[in-house]
């Protein structure tokens, strides 16, 4: 799981990462002491599970205060902020046993949260106030691989189960999802569902979505699943609405996923490019000839310094195709010829093919990326004294110069704000053929007296309001939750609001499903 | 325009074709004398447009008769059955007269029908009975792409285009939309968005929706438009709500559409295999190498000895791959390599590589293939004497040859009750690395004194039951309209279907937007 206590760094560890990045960035950074779980006083729980639920039902204080947010807990939980936890934590081993627990909040009017591995960075499972009860339904049970229909290359698989977990019981049979967000290791099927991630691929099939057959989800009016089919054209697709929903219209236990014979065949390489724009024009240029490689990834001039060991002059795109039936040297070729053409340079020892289903990419440029330091998240970050989080965009082409210009300079500008200055950088971590999803990163240093959470929150605003100012998506793959609801509602069709929040009304009539994301509940 | 009484062959030329089949199938066919449309009385319209839709709106009788079906009227247009056209045929040139058109219909709550090419082959597009006045809106007015975007590879194109028309509008700047459904010069690009079409793509982005970046669509409760982006992940796809929505949520407009260079490589091969059942293996094993071909299209060996002159037990596969950019010699030597493994013959001259722009393909049996008469609607079939249609699905590589084997057994049983006998075949339109996309076309006779409308009917009632039962869908690509919508009910969830009728009260709360294609009205 993601965010324990035990895999947090410790006090000495993080003095030691604030010296290093003391010097890194010429400011003075102190790690803060931070108290430990153990002395935490929660709130009483305000109801009781039925003794028909107490099998499956939880209130003890670790459970409580764990699901008391996702990723951000790493954010608050450090702090000791548990103010608003689940009452009850249920965890429900069968299907059975999540209808009677639906049933009971739906009937009484409990908060329910769906809750998978908690990754959620955007406080999609965090609580809302004021809501009363809350009931936080953790799938963690429901954790199987349940079937592998190898003709189709498919698998049945429970909604719970963790990113390693699921591969672990692939890879005997020789299949893989090959679905690896950066949260992979703390989040599970029916999240990467509900939230539709960001994975693997870096072109053609990105999210979650394309590799979904179909979904199972209970609502309080049943069960939605569609057939199991490789395609339909009958009527919008039941499972492009349950994709992305975010447990507000229903608790998703299961889904046929396409599946896929693991890579043998890998061909790799690392291409330098003058400048950040050499790099993006390049890119652009390969997505455009639909080679669909399985990694496409660019760092700009600042993370290629820091990552790859760059001048900070030069970009550095990381270019991979894979496949477990034909070698993909030509596939590479093909890219190459177009890189080159475009200026880019990507000497021999950057070009690695493997027929022979060894692992390439580990060396070189594309190795020291992989291999790098990137910060990611708020909690070692905030740990080190540093204000330091991500954003990600998706953008089309013709927009995408002015837009980044004007999102860097919004982002450097509320960091002079809050933090006195501070650093972005920027990588494209999936790139389509009308546009790139830019993915940023910035830091800026910890003022001492200074609220974290607060300062970082007014960083996210500014640069947010930058993002859909400049026509952008509040998030390519972090999801909505309640953190980008303001600027959620500024981007999706008013229209379509009403569709959803009218939808969300007739499946769950008494408005307990994750209230306050997505939608508002009708009045 | 699709099924003009201008372009359907003359009862001379009838008969000649009905001679000829006769010698085919071994049986005497005698062409109907059929009516013309000056005779035809429709009844009198019921309301009247008030003076400030005067500008746009029609009574005349071919308007009001043409748009009483789409396709079909080459079914029953041919025997004069008119017997509820609409009162109103609306052809607004712009969206300010599109809305005054909406809200006069949305506030009189009268039936309103959006009409894109009227390709429809199950009935979405014609007027229910029982629903009082009914208006009509033509969208043939919204004929232009507005804008095309170079860098980003997008177009902005109005909904009333028809295929031709909108390739000859991207032709000059060397893009193309490449989206080529059978109907492609009947139908427009708002029908292909309504409908969910398949087009030119056999493998990968099949479907339109792929090439859809947004969708502008006026519902009663105003305009529904996400933004144009390459990719989100912000709540579920409003899009992907919007597409296949059949007209029941709203009228669509225009779209952001992907675009592309026009290709100038191509590769194709031609490949037989000595069995159906070789040929679907093959099939499947290239489709899951992942190396998206264009075409991939399967005949089995009865359509492959009818369209390209084989032997009545081989198949025949096409194989086909495109570029702008590069070379597809790779591709292609590739998926031969694959498809030579599993048996197929693919002698040098079926195989042409073309790097020059040149066109490939149409010479040897792909040529012959693609030349070839294949009967693909009731309309010169039914003056031929024959009661012939077609049907397509999609179902996952395990169920495959179970459901072939069921759906060819019924279709055959119930063309014996119906026509005393008839023939079936089958072929792969797109693949799926999870499943095949199976294309069936039947023929029964003609039986003196049949009632041919009712007799198809019975017939599609036939293999629609035997197509659900078997666990395909109903529809791969024909849409669902109001003739599929017995199996529909039994394919979607039913909590979707709760869903989609509360979204479409709340945007047409009047309900006058499509009754009855995809749900009830909520009661």
């Amino acid at each position: 799981m993601f965010g324990l206590e035990s895999e947090e760094p410790s006090y000495e560890q993080r003095s030691e990462m604030a010296a290093r990045m003391s010097e890194r960035l010429g400011v003075e950074l102190v790690a803060p002491h931070i108290p430990g779980a153990g002395a935490l006083q929660l709130r009483a729980p305000r109801i009781s599970p039925p003794g028909a639920l107490d099998g499956f039902c939880r209130q003890d204080t670790w459970d409580r205060a764990y699901h008391s947010y996702g990723h951000d807990r790493t954010l608050h939980g450090p702090f000791g902020r548990y103010p608003n936890p689940p009452d009850v934590v249920a965890h429900p081993r069968d299907e059975a046993e999540l209808e009677a627990v639906l049933e009971w909040c739906s009937d009484n009017g409990y908060c329910t949260i769906p809750y998978g591995g908690g990754s959620s960075v955007v406080g999609g499972v965090t609580p809302p106030d004021d809501v009363g009860p809350i009931v936080t339904i953790a799938l963690d049970r429901l954790d199987r691989v349940l079937e592998i229909d190898e003709v189709s290359r498919a698998a049945r698989i429970q909604a719970g189960v963790f990113g390693p977990a699921l591969e672990d019981q692939l890879r005997p049979a020789g299949y893989t999802l090959r679905h690896f967000p950066q949260s992979f290791s703390g989040s599970t099927l029916g999240g990467w569902i509900a939230t539709r991630s960001g994975g693997h691929y870096a072109t053609n099939h990105t999210h979650i979505d394309e590799f979904v057959e179909t979904v199972r989800m209970l609502t309080p009016q049943g069960w939605w699943e569609a057939r199991r089919l490789p395609g339909s054209g009958a009527g919008p697709d039941p499972n492009r609405l349950a994709i992305g929903s975010e447990g507000i219209l229903g608790v998703i236990t299961e889904a046929w996923m396409r599946i896929q014979a693991r890579p043998v065949f890998r061909a790799t390489a690392s291409v330098r490019f003058g400048s950040w724009q050499a790099g993006y024009e390049a890119t652009r240029h390969v997505a455009q000839a639909k080679l669909w490689p399985a990694n496409l990834r660019l760092l700009d001039p600042v993370l290629a310094a820091a990552a790859a060991g760059l001048d900070g002059t030069e970009s550095v795109l990381i270019v991979s195709f894979e496949s477990a039936e034909v070698s993909q040297r030509p596939q590479l070729d093909q890219a190459l010829e177009i890189l080159r053409s475009a200026g880019g340079v990507a000497p021999e020892e950057e070009v690695v093919v493997d027929d022979a289903g060894g692992t390439t990419g580990r060396s070189g440029a594309a190795g020291a990326w992989r291999n790098a330091f990137i910060p990611s998240g708020p909690g070692v970050t905030a740990g080190l004294g540093l204000i330091a989080n991500t954003f990600e965009t998706a953008i089309t082409w013709d927009r995408w110069p002015e837009f980044d210009a004007s999102v860097r300079e919004a982002t450097e500008r509320v960091l002079r704000e809050v933090c006195g200055g501070g650093s972005v950088n920027c990588r494209f971590t999936h790139v389509y053929t009308d546009g790139p999803a830019p993915y940023y990163t910035f830091a800026g240093r910890y003022v001492s007296g200074m609220d974290p959470v607060a300062a970082l929150a007014v960083i996210k605003a500014g640069v947010s309001d930058a993002v859909m100012t400049a026509g952008g998506t509040i998030t390519h793959h972090h999801a909505v939750g309640r953190e980008h609801r303001p600027w959620y509602d500024l981007e999706r069709p008013e229209p379509f609001a009403l569709a959803l929040r009218s939808a969300k009304k007739a499946l769950d009539p008494s408005g307990v499903l994750n209230p306050g994301v997505l939608v508002d509940p009708m009045t």
